[in-house]
């Protein structure tokens, strides 16, 4: 396991508790390789000259932007060399003979306990050979498996960042307004669950209310009026603006 | 009851089911006040002038901008007339000597059956009479109620138009990728409730991941690549800056 980071550290106890053996947890720090390694009796490294070269699989866990040098510095190993990115093509691994990608759509923190059951995992591998057994081996750990190209991929990647990066951004936003006004933010958790209950389930666009929809320019300046910071100004407006732009687009198609 | 309409029905229908007596159902178009009325009992009218005089209440749940005019045309009335808006302020109802806002923090849709359980009631009243008895109203369909001034309950509905609205918004631009790019919604489901759930608890900008807080431009520039319309690459760019910007403050604070 080449990474012990939020990823690595849930992929790693999981591999484990379904009785994989690992054999080495790789991290530039140590400590943060041995917090892992000791829950999952594996070799905790911080040098990746110390890898084995016999393992069946080498799992890179690491940020995007590492994956490449990861890969090339790790050359010579007889095992299949995957990455849990969602938005790095896997012929970044093509120094290998054997790669895929490996991609558990899901957030995870440290100190959270994924539920394994509902995580959809994408995999890919450079040949049949290899995708056969990336595929044994997400099913080894998850019932819901999708081979999934790179293009794909990067295809669910982006509303992946949307319906997580940038949702979590707006209740950031709606908590700090509640909090500069003193209103406490428990009130709109109820609605806040059954928005993306309806959501989930139905179009979006047909089910959207407010007054963005209404285009019920007292409310938006009422609301406007409330907002100091320039930035929150900014995002309101322009999501206002684009639930209006929706709406007429689709008043013009019917 | 006066509106029939998402709030109107579905309050409508909670009140006759904890034993109050609805007198009428007021809607515009009679086919929808008898639709809600022949479930609670009461009579449907689309006359206001047919408004009986000696009701308790006279709950207002008409649209934003109508609640002024139905108001005004209602007067000489004996009972508490309240409106069930988020944002309207109750002195729109000072024609009447008692009155107040009934407001239920929910999304309604006349499909879909709410728990009641779960929605926070705001409340309040002209005078301490008035809200006294706005006050046992709640009570009797609600265990949450919240006494909020006019000023509050504005500066709830900003937060709560930015965690309904717009969060509806983007899983709608999400679900709108996924279908161009023909891979499936249904995968990100998991991934949608996981970031709900940790944002409620968590503090959001806390725990914000994804190419935007780490300025990975390189992701960003692929994500924009896919999108060729307008309308979403302007949502992205100004949610990603804001997350950075967000981020850049707290960096600058620590």
């Amino acid at each position: 396991m080449i990474g012990a980071g939020n990823v690595g550290f849930h992929l790693g106890k999981r591999l484990f508790k379904k009785e994989h053996n690992i054999v080495q947890v790789f991290s530039r720090k140590i400590a943060k390789a041995e917090y892992l390694s000791t829950k999952i009796k594996a070799q905790a490294i911080d040098d990746l000259s110390d890898l084995v070269i016999d393992a069946d699989f080498y799992i890179i866990a690491v940020h995007d932007d590492a994956i490449k040098e990861v890969s090339d510095k790790i050359s010579q190993k007889k095992g299949i060399v995957v990455h849990t990115s969602g938005s790095i093509n896997t012929d970044r691994l093509d120094k290998h003979s054997e790669y895929g990608s490996f991609y558990p759509l899901q957030t995870f923190t440290i100190k959270n306990k994924p539920d394994w059951k509902t995580i959809p995992f994408c995999y890919c591998g450079n040949n049949s050979s290899s995708e056969k057994k990336i595929k044994q081996l997400v099913r080894s750990i998850s019932k819901n498996d999708n081979k999934i190209t790179d293009e794909q991929r990067l295809s669910l990647h982006l509303p992946a960042v949307i319906v997580n990066n940038f949702t979590n951004h707006l209740i950031g936003i709606a908590k700090d307004i509640c909090f500069k006004h003193s209103v406490p933010f428990e009130l709109l958790v109820p609605l806040l669950r059954e928005s993306l209950k309806k959501a989930e389930i139905h179009n979006p666009y047909e089910i959207q209310t407010g007054p963005a929809r209404r285009d019920d320019q007292k409310t938006i300046k009422k609301h406007l009026s409330l907002l100091s910071k320039e930035q929150y100004r900014a995002v309101y407006k322009l999501l206002s603006e684009s639930i209006l732009k929706t709406e007429a687009e689709r008043n013009n198609k019917s």
